[in-house]
């Protein structure tokens, strides 16, 4: 059986139909860690995990077969040891799991003492956060950690399979388009003469995928982005991953197609490549998910300008509704609780709320003929809030030259910016997806601290 | 022709057979840039690119068709200008463009002045690094930052295809397993109590993603790393990726069958997927580039142990041949000239060197059985030397924790790493692939500031 290494492979293959002449395949070699181990005085049972699958494969082991020295040494393999097996692969499908291994051998390659932390039970998301080098091994976040490599798949074949390049914009910069909360960079002596300018961790790769727009046409950037917020809360981190596509000659109508084609294709993607992770997260992590996913591939994605939306909150607060801020305006910055009224309760599916006041948006937002406001769009879903944010951007090179003198940004480190309007501009929009927050939105997990493999947040960088 | 919106559409279409009934599809729109724009008179030719392929579309605009007055404002669109066109798509067979467009009308999107850089001429590179958010749309830079997109997605397709899982391990680090020239991290005020610790930019994601190996068994890092090494070479940045894979239940030879296997892949992957571009990098930037791949797709990698170069090395100086480094002695640190040597003259062809003496090799690295040795392997290829590094990890608690100390390692930062070893573990072994050094090894590029959308080196932080 020497093309099945992994437990993987096997259960893709005798899952479901296609069963293959077992004559020639049922000799089988294996190595994973123990999950659980038990035995009735005669016959064991350990539950094998390889890694490569989220379900685990049983070893049967027999005191017949094994000999009475060898099955005591066997029964008493504790979980999370690291075994080599060799077995007879049988199929059984009068029972519960498709097919097992009858045990003929099995070495011991790393064992474990009692003070390993990961005994059968189950442990809260606070204590794993404390051993962020074991918890992958655990069901939660083995599902979570695939979810997140599949995800990450489905983003590059999204964008690739349409001729989108893939741009590595740098993490070190000295520019920044996303305010003050930036981690500087020094050498170890704190000395800021390494590259002879101010530098910083970038919060977004935004500013320099837009050269590469102007040359490719269509590109995106997926990588770490940093902000040095001192703040404690469920939805940020220090260090995350970011997505920021970015398309010449269009504006914000192709860009709202592009994140709902984007969108709906991660939805799908990860159904059909994440299939026993996804049923468990539905089942242990957020009963509602499959149904809120399934909903968005089936609703068609709303569009709503700001103001109507002002109105619409005004009136709701009019009829009784409360909400923490409770005093809403035209030119106020919409709080969760407002996007979560509107994407739940008014249209019942995922929202653009478009055409923002320019007060509150970012400077490199294209200004509407109306003078007030931007050619922005937030994606608002049910059960989130805000998902993706994006824009069409200013291509004018006089209306942004301005926005930036007013605003009293650095004109020389930006000259290379203003080029870009100067030399062939065009009108082009992009967007940012956080990922974490896009891979806590696939499994209904809540906070960003367990969707990401070292966690980093103020105060906390335990590893 | 609604369906074809990208000159890479038309080409892929229309450049080889399957040539679609063009009653329904001649009527053609398309954005992009000027390259060239020349005219007679009476018929004028514009060298169209639109960023999505390599090669140009012609338009071609007769004082005719548009009347005095358009031809006369086509006529002096300058290189650069950004185009909206519409016309009639032809097929030319007699030709050397399969196709062109014959102009009903365009549309000046944004224009350029006297004052663009990017004028029809050949500009050195070292010229270009002084304008990294124009270089791009030169076809050298446009062919290389493709080239990079394309390979990224040939990695994720390599190691996804076999079931790894594709890991982020964090930027943000309290560790390193990467010597001194490390950059530090604080908030803007230099303060370093954000997170409590000393923080660094990680140098390798190695020793966080072997915790997800013993959990997932394959995976895979890709990622920025950092050095603030203060040199200026060729090949070295402050800001590079990396891929950085980790295989569990796996030794030496494992890890170098991946290896080779991963390379392989790459080259095929890119020849096929950048046709276009892979010529043009052996017509214009390296003549022996394709017979160099094609030679390392064709032949077997071999395997030398380090002992045996040294007296292979030894032999060669002895029969005369100079190194710059002359004294060839077991112990020492091989050197770009000494690697050449071995795959270029001895080999002739892709080489693992293995076995190397321990005092020159990481502490990680799994001791071999002579205690002089560990079980590191580096692979050679022709014209460029050390191309990937990788190793069997030592997975014995004692051995590493005895190397660790004897190294002064901080063991309380380091204890969960040690953990791996007592918590179910079990051989494993991983590399590293700069992914740079990949993208020069694949286009010929020699210097690596060439290869990075914005690079980052000591001095030079331009954007």
């Amino acid at each position: 059986m020497e093309e099945f290494k992994t437990v993987r492979e096997l259960f893709e293959t005798f899952n479901y139909g296609d069963r293959i002449n077992l004559d020639s395949i049922t000799e089988i070699e294996l190595e994973g860690w123990v999950k659980t181990n038990r035995n009735n005085g005669s016959i064991g049972f350990i539950e094998l995990n390889d890694g490569t699958y989220f379900k685990n494969i049983q070893l049967v082991y027999d005191k017949n077969i094994l000999g009475d020295e060898e099955f005591d040494k066997v029964s008493h393999y504790l979980t999370g040891s690291a075994l080599d097996v060799k077995g007879k692969f049988i199929l059984t499908p009068e029972s519960k799991q498709p097919f097992e291994v009858q045990v003929t051998s099995i070495e011991l390659e790393g064992d474990v003492d009692e003070s390993y932390p990961l005994q059968k039970k189950r442990h809260s998301f606070e204590y794993l956060r404390e051993i962020q080098h074991l918890r992958p091994r655990t069901n939660t976040f083995n599902a979570v950690f695939r979810l997140r490599s599949v995800l990450s798949m489905a983003i590059h074949e999204f964008f690739q399979n349409q001729g989108f390049v893939y741009v590595h914009t740098p993490v070190l910069t000295g520019i920044t388009c996303e305010g003050d909360d930036m981690f500087h960079v020094t050498t170890k002596d704190k000395d800021d003469a390494y590259f002879g300018r101010k530098t910083l961790l970038s919060g977004s790769g935004q500013i320099h995928v837009e050269s590469f727009c102007l040359a490719f046409r269509d590109v995106y950037t997926f990588g770490p982005t940093f902000r040095s917020e001192k703040s404690n809360t469920r939805t940020h981190a220090s260090e995350f991953w970011m997505i920021e596509p970015e398309i010449a000659f269009a504006d914000l109508d192709d860009d709202m197609s592009l994140i709902e084609d984007c969108v709906t294709y991660c939805i799908k993607y990860v159904l059909e490549n994440c299939e026993e992770e996804m049923k468990f997260f539905n089942n242990f992590v957020d009963k509602t998910l499959l149904d809120r996913l399934n909903h968005v591939l089936n609703t068609p994605f709303k569009k709503m300008e700001y103001t109507e939306a002002i109105e619409i909150l005004k009136k709701a607060v009019a009829n009784g509704h409360h909400f923490d801020v409770n005093k809403i305006e035209w030119g106020m910055d919409l709080q969760s609780e407002h996007e979560r009224y509107l994407t739940e309760e008014v249209v019942k599916g995922p929202l653009f709320l478009i055409n923002y006041p320019k007060e509150i948006k970012s400077f490199y937002m294209r200004e509407n003929d109306d003078g007030k406001t931007v050619a922005a769009c937030d994606l608002l879903v049910p059960a989130v809030g805000e998902l993706v944010g994006g824009s069409q951007r200013e291509e004018r090179y006089d209306v942004l030259k301005a926005k930036m003198e007013k605003a009293n940004m650095d004109m020389d480190a930006y000259g290379w910016y203003l080029d870009l309007r100067r030399y062939g501009g065009c009108k082009h929009a992009g967007f940012g997806i956080g990922f974490d927050r896009l891979v806590m939105y696939l499994s209904g997990i809540t906070n960003i601290r367990d969707v990401q493999p070292y966690t980093r947040t103020y105060k906390n960088m335990l590893y």
